[in-house]
């Protein structure tokens, strides 16, 4: 019991100390007038492949970096070096989840005068990133159509915490038996106020909406 | 510092108790001759459809019992429910894993003595449930084909401490581009002497090698 509520109040304080530098980092990036996004998933929902797209559809509109957090490897971070983008990669050596201080440690490798967008892709886990505040302007849950429907109500602090939803990986819908519009229901029940996205990062379905969305809240900043 | 260097210490007594528990537990499962296994996985791997088919493949030729862990809901314990195997349901309410603790107690719920093999599904979650033995004989690591090849080298410590890959949802390979040779080169490489079996739940395939090599290991106990 002692060690249970040992792990407890240092959470608590681990939390409180990654708030309030995410507080921090929050301010240094509206400073620089850069919008955030940290996106979050189960390992394999097409996190990458979004960026990717995002990157090809938006680039010559506004100027990207990435910030890669991986638990291990370099794999995702060459993959968006191949599109000309600046990319700091955070390999956590086991850790499930990034953290506000890695973030801050990281943004030192970003010329913050030449940036107007920050994609951070979170490790792949659709638990541990959720209670973590990165600094963003907003946390974008992806899930992959093949995990089925019921993940919103198996997961439910990361559809929570969360202010976007892409539904990736469309093109693969003739062949499952699960629903899109049961997925929908169940993650509007935890979160109504969830902006949805359908995207195919195969056929493109669904990434101009994503990236006209994207376009129209950085303008707004 | 001091908050990392505390955390670091009580995760290291957590995972000593842990694994004391685990000990006592896996005393207790050889005593009644009990097989078990611990399924973990991404979400929407396919874990609960994979004990479904066992349960179909295997029920009439020795008696199984589950313990069904999930963050939230009652879901997959409902689905087992249906078909009338026993079954205990463990909430984390938020916790990303299992620990032994919670398997010693809910086994408190399973009559020991009519219970040749148990099933333990772990929380959907590749990063955090590797660390923990529940007193298992073997954990099974399931990777759906539509995570892509390369999640064994992004997420290595569970296929590292797995000893079965299933490498699952086969029936959609005709629609995807990535490689299940390189899954399986790519599971290899990090763990040389994982036994790997390939199955849809769609189709069928693959279920019944599985689980003759599940009879071959329990036969031999």
């Amino acid at each position: 019991m002692g060690i249970e509520l040992g792990v407890l109040k240092i959470e608590r304080k681990i939390l409180e100390k990654n708030d309030e530098i995410a507080h921090s980092i929050r301010g240094l990036f509206k400073e620089h007038n850069i919008f955030t996004l940290n996106l979050v998933s189960s390992p394999g929902s097409g996190k990458t492949s979004i960026v990717e797209k995002t990157i090809k559809e938006c680039k010559e509109k506004f100027r990207i970096a990435v910030i890669e957090g991986d638990i291990q490897t370099d794999l995702d971070a060459r993959r968006i070096d191949a599109s000309g983008i600046p990319v700091v990669q955070i390999i956590t050596h086991g850790a499930c989840h990034l953290e506000a201080n890695l973030i801050r440690d990281s943004i030192k490798n970003i010329n913050m005068k030449e940036v107007d967008l920050i994609i951070i892709e979170n490790v792949g886990n659709l638990v541990c990133p959720s209670g973590y505040d990165l600094g963003e302007d907003h946390k974008v849950v992806i899930v992959s159509t093949t995990e089925g429907d019921d993940k919103p109500l198996k997961y439910p602090a990361m559809f929570r915490n969360s202010s976007v939803l892409i539904i990736n990986k469309i093109d693969l819908l003739p062949h499952l038996h699960s629903s899109i519009e049961e997925l929908e229901k169940n993650a509007l029940a935890i979160n109504p106020s969830l902006t949805i996205f359908k995207t195919s990062c195969v056929s493109g379905d669904g990434i101009n909406e994503w990236c006209n969305w994207l376009l129209s809240k950085m303008k707004k900043q």
